[in-house]
């Protein structure tokens, strides 16, 4: 049986920029080529036939969901994305596609057969790195984006969706969701939560409700060296004072708050800016404390910006909702786990967005993660060890057991 | 005899954004040669020679100082440059020169002759806004800037200096510079000094020193989603603290901290940067103030960085000293002006560079200021009464006589 090391070695060198070590794997560019031509090969050696949705998704199938009974949904999905972020790391999208294929081979070598058809998907454009849009191939699947909107968007070089694609998207295939009964994605971690609790598999229970804000600090452009500390109007110390707030009331209300966007006008050494333009990125557990995070921010950044003479404006740029993983497959999958290590698997739940969460309102969903032990991510600096990844894989194997083969 | 207002009415036009009325009066771009050319229209108006030094600098002479002995350089030279930051203020700059040819008019006026020649001057460049050096024309007249150097600096089109020009400039004129006795440069004030003690008049005593530095907070890039608060290295948060801390820090001890420039990596809203790059820009009325300040920064910077989990590294870029104006020509133009006037004239230092910053480490120079109501610099809230540009003017005529009549 192939090793988690063999393998991975096989795409590891894939897109890696050999200055940084982070990976550069952006959809339809040569290095993703190249891992769609190794998800081939993976699924020929295990006699698993491959079909492209239309939409830059890839399924790798043992077993027919095309001849099972539609109205069954019997069908087991697991798999993950390729693409990564700007200098991202290696296992996020990946880790979830290689583990699919081992754990594949790992039911062969425990002698048990799938008696539902089983999928290995690799999905398009998770990372929304070229085209802008994260999750791209499972929101067009799913139909919550609009191929038509979707082919129209433009990479940094200016080469449209549809070009990268080579055709128009195919949008939604309710058909294929329908055959779908369960989605199954295995994920390094991106924070320390698993190495904390000294366990290196871990069970999402949701994904955080996330928003984007805008805020527009505006005060009074001057000359740097001429204006006295007394008379100025400086929406950079306005600025200044939100983010430390944001950090603070994050803390004290156990949410996220991140200011890691700035742009300033006129942005010059000797100038005291005239606009000051910063983005709020804000999650919590559940959108109350979400609400009152972002209503405390508000707050201390209207409070603050009445003592510097300048004035901020919030827009909300994006709200997503919570994602909730289904509870009797989540519990089922936990049931499972424990019974077979011994060991209760803890239920945590995420800031991060991914394919699963988009399958989720669709197909019954759960995720499993893999101890990062850095807790880094989007970085090069996202790490897991082998012997973890083992047993992600095992995991796996375990849970298909559980869905395709009994 | 001209008033003010008909003749400023004449440049106003020129150059103003009519969306803002802000100026764009860039070296060598059309408005500003459309202001040289008004300017050797002024000169022939009232039989004045104009010479062109070169070095882009326009000199308007009544007498020669050419014809001079170079040993006595008993010239008097007055007047200040005609280019603007992008959107400035209109005054800034072209004040001083519509006021040294209304100064002429009015010696006329009051049937006073000069004795010694009588030079007005519009500085090439002295804003830096297209060719990144302040002062450029000065700075090429009395050789603190290299021609070779200068004439390879080029604009954001590409163009270089010595294209604009048409010509490599000439460079140091240590001949020329010998035969000016006194520079004398009236300016509208860039704060609100007079404003307040409800002066229309000040002079100069001083440029304070000023340190421009540039600041790099390192910390862990990561998912701003994902990564708990407890776990992070965000280096914005060290960066605000740190603006916060040289505001404070200016206030303490009288000086001016800006923080007006950020540059940031990855600058993305659902990330942690791993870089905040800060400007800081210091003055302080002495070289120890400005030491003081810049070192209290520093060391509240590192702090925070330790308690961040994040480094900060202080880079100076420039140093600038302090421009002390000629005490012997600043108390003999008080004393004339308090005689003529009845009213003691503030003398007050400025956070601003000027050519007469350059010119005074070669001539003995003096400063006017003109009360400016908002203390708005650099920007379309510039403003200056018609009544004490008309103080100016007539201020600018004594002091003219005072030193080039008796």
């Amino acid at each position: 049986m192939t090793s988690f090391r063999s393998l991975w070695d096989e795409i590891a060198p894939i897109g890696r920029d050999p200055g940084s070590g982070g990976y550069l794997r952006y959809a339809w560019t040569e290095p993703e080529r190249q891992l769609r031509a190794w998800f081939h090969t993976q699924a020929d050696r295990r006699g698993m036939s491959v079909r492209e949705d239309g939409n830059g998704n890839l399924f790798a199938w043992l077993g027919d969901p095309g001849r099972g009974d539609p109205e069954r949904g019997d069908a087991v999905l697991t798999g993950s994305h390729f693409d990564s972020v700007p200098q991202g790391g290696g296992y996020d999208g990946p880790l979830g596609i290689v583990s699919a294929f081992l754990a594949v081979d790992e039911l062969r070598a425990r002698g048990v057969e799938p008696r539902r058809p089983l999928g290995v998907v690799a999905f398009a454009e998770e990372e929304g790195a070229r085209f802008g849009v994260p999750c791209l191939g499972s929101r067009l699947l799913t139909g919550a984006l609009d191929p038509g909107r979707a082919a129209a968007l433009t990479d940094r070089d200016g080469i449209t969706l549809g070009e990268a694609l080579g055709a128009r998207p195919a949008g939604a295939d309710p058909e294929l969701l329908a055959r779908i009964g369960t989605f199954v994605e295995l994920h390094v971690e991106q924070g320390r939560a698993l190495a904390e609790l000294a366990a290196p598999i871990g069970v999402a229970s949701a994904i955080w409700p996330h928003g984007r804000w805008r805020l527009d600090f505006s005060g009074e452009g001057n000359h740097a060296g001429t204006t006295r500390m007394a008379d100025r109007h400086d929406p950079m110390l306005t600025y200044a004072y939100t983010v430390l707030a944001a950090n603070k009331e994050a803390r004290l209300r156990g949410g996220h708050a991140t200011m890691g966007r700035v742009a300033v006008e006129p942005n010059a050494t000797n100038a005291i800016p005239s606009l000051v333009r910063g983005w709020l990125d804000v999650r919590a557990a559940d959108a109350a404390t979400l609400d009152g995070l972002i209503e405390a921010v508000a707050a201390r950044a209207a409070d603050r910006a009445a003592g510097d003479g300048t004035a901020v404006r919030l827009t909300e740029e994006s709200m997503s909702p919570i994602v909730e993983f289904h509870g009797g497959l989540t519990a089922r999958i936990c049931t499972r786990l424990a019974t077979q290590t011994g060991v209760r698997v803890p239920v945590l739940p995420t800031g991060a967005g991914h394919d699963a969460g988009v399958l989720s309102g669709h197909v019954p969903t759960a995720m499993l993660f893999v101890r990062n032990p850095t807790g880094v991510s989007h970085s090069p600096a996202e790490a897991a060890t082998d012997a973890d990844c083992e047993a992600g894989i095992a995991a796996l194997a375990t849970v298909l057991e559980e869905l395709a083969c009994r």
